[in-house]
C-alpha cells in the first residue's frame, strides 16, 4: 500500500489557488492514502471568528470537500486534509477524509494551540477512527500530537495508521510522532505546511519536515524544512496489526491499567 | 541543583565487586541526585528465580541498600540504583532511591521485558512519587518507558524528575525518553549500562548512551554507547513546575480527559 503526503506552501485566503494548486500535485502521484497539511485550503492566521467564518465550510457540501472529494473519487486516492469546519453555527479546525468511494469522514481538533482559543471550536470527537480501503485510520490535528492520550485512543480503538495534518511552528513534533509510532506500533503520516504567514502584526514560521514513521519508530521519508515535497512510500498496514514489541511483550495487552493514575 | 547518572558495566553476579565500583566512582563527583544502571548491584541475567533469590535483598536491610546508603548520607548525595528486591517471598525488579537523609523509597517495575516474565514478579506500585530534597522525583524502570502512562501517572502526581535506571538492549528508549520530558514537561535521567553478559547461552548487548533531557526535550548529557561515564548537570528543578508549552498551552490543563478511550 501507498501512502504519503504533500507538503506545500498554501496561498493565504485563497481557496481557489489552493484547490487548484492540490488538484495539480495529486495528478502526479499514485496513492491510497495522502495527506495534506493542517488549514491547507485557506491558510492559518485569522484575526477573529468573524473573518474565519468567510472560509469556513461544511463538511460535506462546502467546495472544498467537493473539489478534493472529486479529486479522491477520481484518481482512486484516499486523501486526509486539514481545512475549518463549520457546523451548527461553530467553527472547528478540522480533518477531513476523503475516501475514493465517495465518503467523508471527520475529526475535529481537540488539543488548539494558543491563538487558536479565540477563533475555534475545541473538537468534540472521542478519537474517531474509521475503515478505509479495508485499512482502520485515525486523525490527528497539529498539536494533537502532544498529548500521548491522543494517538493512544485512537490506537487501542485500532488505528493502523495516524494521519496528521499540521501547520507546525515548534521543532518537537518530529520527536513526539516518533514515539507514538513506536508506543503504539502504528504508522505515522505528518504532513506540514511551510513558508510564512503575517496577519494583523503577526508572523508564523512554519517549519516542514514532514514524515512517515514505522511502527518500529523507522523513518520511511523525512523532508527538507522549507521545500514543497509530495513523497509517497510503501508500507505494510498489517504490521501495525502486530503489537509486540518483542515476542514476549504486547504493548496492548502489557498495559498496567491496574496501576496508570491518569 | 547538579543531577546525572553513572553509565558502567556491572559485574555479573559480584556484588562486592559493584558496590565497590560504585562507591569509588561517587567520591569523584558533586551531585543532588545520581542515578545508576538497572539491576547495577548484581547483573541482569539470571535463568530462574532460584538463581535469582541468590542475590535478591530485602529493602533497606540487604547489603546493596546499607552499602549505598552509607554513601548517601556520607556524600549528602540522592542515588537511585536498580536491584532485585526480596519482599514477601517474592522478587521484583526495583529502583531503589537511598536519600541523603538515610530513608529509602522503592518503584518496582511495572512492565516487565522478555524473559524477566519468569523470574520477576510485576510491579504493584502505582508510580509514587517522593518528595526528597524538596524536589518530587519518580521512578520507572528500563521497558516502562515504552508506556506513556506510566511517565504520564508519576507527572500528573507531580513528579519533576524521573530516574529511570535501565538495561537497554534495543536502540529507541533515547527516543520515547525525549518525547516523555516534552509531553510531561519534566526532567528525565536515563542510566543504562554497557558491555555484555551471556548465561545459559544466552548473549545480551546493552546499549548505554544514557542521557539527561529537559523539560523542552532538549539534550542535556548523552553519552557513548561503550564507555562508562559518570556525568552531572545543572538543571532547575522549577521550571518542571511550569507546564506550559507556550503561554496559553498548560499541558495538563490542556488534556481532553472527556475525550481519551484509554
Amino acid at each position: 500500500m501507498k501512502v504519503g503526503f504533500f507538503q506545500f506552501l498554501p496561498a493565504h485566503r485563497d481557496v481557489e489557488a489552493n484547490l487548484a494548486h492540490i488538484a495539480s500535485a495529486l495528478t502526479r502521484v499514485e496513492a491510497d492514502f495522502v495527506v495534506l497539511p493542517e488549514m491547507c485550503t485557506a491558510g492559518y492566521l485569522f484575526e477573529n471568528p468573524k473573518e474565519l467564518a468567510r472560509y469556513a465550510e461544511p463538511v460535506p457540501d462546502g467546495r472544498s470537500c467537493q473539489a478534493i472529494g472529486r479529486i479522491s473519487r477520481e484518481r482512486k486516492m484516499n486523501i486526509v486534509f486539514g481545512m475549518a469546519e463549520l457546523a451548527d453555527g461553530r467553527i472547528f479546525n478540522s480533518a477531513v477524509m476523503a475516501t475514493a468511494t465517495g465518503d467523508f469522514h471527520v475529526f475535529r481538533k481537540a488539543h488548539l494551540f494558543v491563538d487558536e482559543k479565540d477563533i475555534f471550536s475545541s473538537g468534540d470527537m472521542p478519537f474517531p477512527v474509521f475503515t478505509v480501503a479495508g485499512i482502520k485510520v485515525g486523525m490527528l490535528v497539529c498539536f494533537d500530537h502532544f498529548f500521548p492520550e491522543a494517538a493512544r485512543s485512537l490506537a487501542l480503538a485500532g488505528a493502523q495508521i495516524i494521519c496528521h495534518p499540521s501547520n507546525l511552528v515548534l521543532d518537537v513534533a518530529q520527536k513526539t510522532t516518533v514515539a507514538r509510532a513506536i508506543e503504539n506500533r502504528v504508522y505515522w503520516i505528518l504532513a506540514n505546511r511551510i513558508g510564512a504567514e503575517t496577519r494583523h502584526g503577526k508572523t508564523l514560521h512554519f517549519t516542514g519536515h514532514s514524515q512517515v514513521v514505522a511502527p518500529t519508530g523507522r523513518l520511511l521519508a523525512r523532508v527538507g524544512e522549507e521545500t514543497e515535497e509530495l513523497q509517497v512510500v510503501d508500507i505494510d498496514p498489517a504490521l501495525a496489526l502486530d503489537k509486540h514489541a518483542t515476542p514476549r511483550n504486547d504493548l496492548f495487552a502489557d498495559r498496567r491499567t491496574d496501576l496508570y493514575r491518569l
